[in-house]
């Protein structure tokens, strides 16, 4: 695919590099923009250019966040003896989104991938394992993805955690509330059996 | 979904407004871009202006380009006397790969459409009678989607077409090649039957 201008290119080149999007939605995206007025990509540009310059990182907790320490970090209305360690900030969205939660977070940048090269130093395991030492923290929650790599994560993490006087959990996995069990993976519904929970009477639903 | 940061939110508001996004790829890209280092972000946002400042319309046929008249329409090996009307340049590009044209083009910039608030005021349909107008033009093909849109604005073309010297034609309809006929649509195949070429003998596919 020629493009007929060399700035369009690179424009297709830039979007093509976003997660999942391949050159032909890249030059979607291109296209849209060149259809706004000048103005408009104005703010466009300068919005990424604030990305750049000035989004920092919580340095309790590293969730994103305009000042040195985030929302919830400085919320003294949280629980912050329990951390739910997540791989990015996304999956602390999800969480926050359930209003099931109180405690406090530890983003971890991603998960351990050899085969992308990300082993633990590339990750934020150490300041984690300086918060746990602070001995105000009673538990961390296990809530990366359940894959190999999340696997291999809360391995290697379970194993550093250990020397400390902290109990780890992790979320539970079994069917989503509202799924057919007839259409729910095997792996799911062998472990939503395995780790069964007593059952007390009314609507598990909440 | 509320974000912790006012930056990021802005960020995703943007990225949201691009055609086929919503906030949860929004936020992917988002996060994604946050992970750049900061010279990569300064060159993304550089990229973008210069879309708002330096990308331009060939003069003749409306494609984007970077000098005032495009390399097809200022290449003199092309057919000049045929262009090919289309859409957009996402369209022009599609045509240019299949290697099968070697005339000229005419951008619209959309199509008729009453109910986006469209009409044939906001393209480039004065400066497609203007080429005309110049009696140096044999035949206009219409390359316009086949939806009722692109029906509509054909038509329209059609009969603004009509007092000049020039024929018509629009790009044929019909099962695409190496489709089963059973899972054609009706309309398509209606298409193809009534719109039957003579047959030669020989590969009709190339």
């Amino acid at each position: 695919m020629n493009l007929p201008s060399q700035i369009l290119e690179q424009a297709v080149e830039e979007f093509s590099k976003l997660p999942g999007v391949g050159r032909k939605t890249a030059l979607r995206y291109a296209l849209y923009l060149l259809k706004k007025n000048p103005d408009e990509l104005r703010k466009w540009s300068n919005v990424i250019l604030r990305l750049a310059e000035e989004i920092h990182y919580c340095e309790v907790c590293y969730a994103v966040s305009e000042r040195s320490k985030c929302e919830i970090c400085s919320n003294p209305s949280r629980d912050h003896s329990t951390i739910c360690l997540v791989e990015d900030i996304r999956d602390l969205i999800a969480i926050e989104n359930t209003m099931q939660y109180r405690g406090a977070y530890h983003v971890l940048g991603g998960i351990i991938s050899p085969v992308n090269g990300i082993g633990p130093v590339d990750l934020n395991i150490e300041p984690l394992l300086k918060r746990v030492e602070g001995n105000t923290v009673k538990e961390v929650i296990l809530a990366l993805p359940s894959t190999m790599e999340g696997d291999t994560t809360n391995f290697y993490l379970h194993k550093k955690l250990k020397p400390f006087p902290v109990s780890v959990s992790a979320i539970a996995r079994g069917v989503p509330v509202g799924d057919e069990l007839e259409y729910t993976d095997e792996v799911t519904l062998g472990q939503s059996i395995r780790m069964r929970i007593p059952y007390e009477g009314g609507v598990m639903r909440k």
